[in-house]
């Protein structure tokens, strides 16, 4: 097996390829993933949740890594890292063009689905409609590519 | 789209059923992922792994997550996330049949493969063959399975 370090225009040409990754954050020390749909934009991941483990955790501590990855074999696969920092896309009029941004990225993306998303139940109870947009921003990235 | 909770025999059960999924690990309120194969028997989870910054911040902070997934679309999806404790299984006479263990769960599941294993160059360079085993002791587990 032989493995290579992408380049950082490799790392981030695969980022925007990948509509799934995993998506982790820490408190106290513990860390905490979660699979999560993006889209990447320059020098941002963009998604969306609803409140949550997660959302709170990131409010609280928006150090995050964002890993995508395809592995076909042990032996055969690439996986890209991002370190970066968490960044809340709040209803306020200087988050209205990201918010615009996101919505427009994920729906292009189709990981934006109206009738899906609308109506989501969890343990019995319906949630909150109103999704909470988030960006990451890219700190750092790596990639590595693995072949026979 | 309907979310409802695993039990946690059914989490349990489901990470048996997988070999690849994601571990985080932190430092200093930083976390990083990475894809890894495992196996799963009772409360732990074994793997082995190279030296390199994953264990290296291991070692550091023993808190750890592991999640594996089944993303049939962003409506049908199951994810199972551990929080648990970092043990390496180092060469001592103390962990012998722990690390038999190991290599035996790792060798059924067809995730040791000593042909691939035997020669892997990172950067140009042979990376040392003796792998370091360790396991994750399952402190909590939760899963949630979605479908439209």
């Amino acid at each position: 097996m032989i493995v290579n370090e992408l380049t950082k225009d490799a790392s981030l040409e695969f980022l925007s390829r990948k509509r799934l990754g995993r998506l982790a954050c820490t408190r106290n020390g513990q860390p905490y993933i979660t699979p999560f749909y993006f889209a990447r934009s320059g020098a941002h991941i963009y998604s969306f949740s609803t409140i949550g483990q997660k959302i709170e955790w990131m409010r609280l501590n928006p150090l995050v890594c964002v890993e995508a990855d395809e592995m076909e074999s042990a032996q055969k696969w690439t996986s890209v890292v991002v370190l970066g920092h968490y960044e809340e896309l709040p209803k306020h009029p200087e988050y209205e063009q990201a918010r615009e941004l996101a919505h427009s990225l994920l729906e292009q993306r189709s990981i934006w689905w109206e009738p899906a998303y609308a109506r989501t139940i969890v343990k019995g109870v319906e949630r909150e409609l109103d999704p909470i947009y988030f960006r990451i921003r890219i700190q750092t990235i790596s990639g590595r590519h693995a072949t026979l």
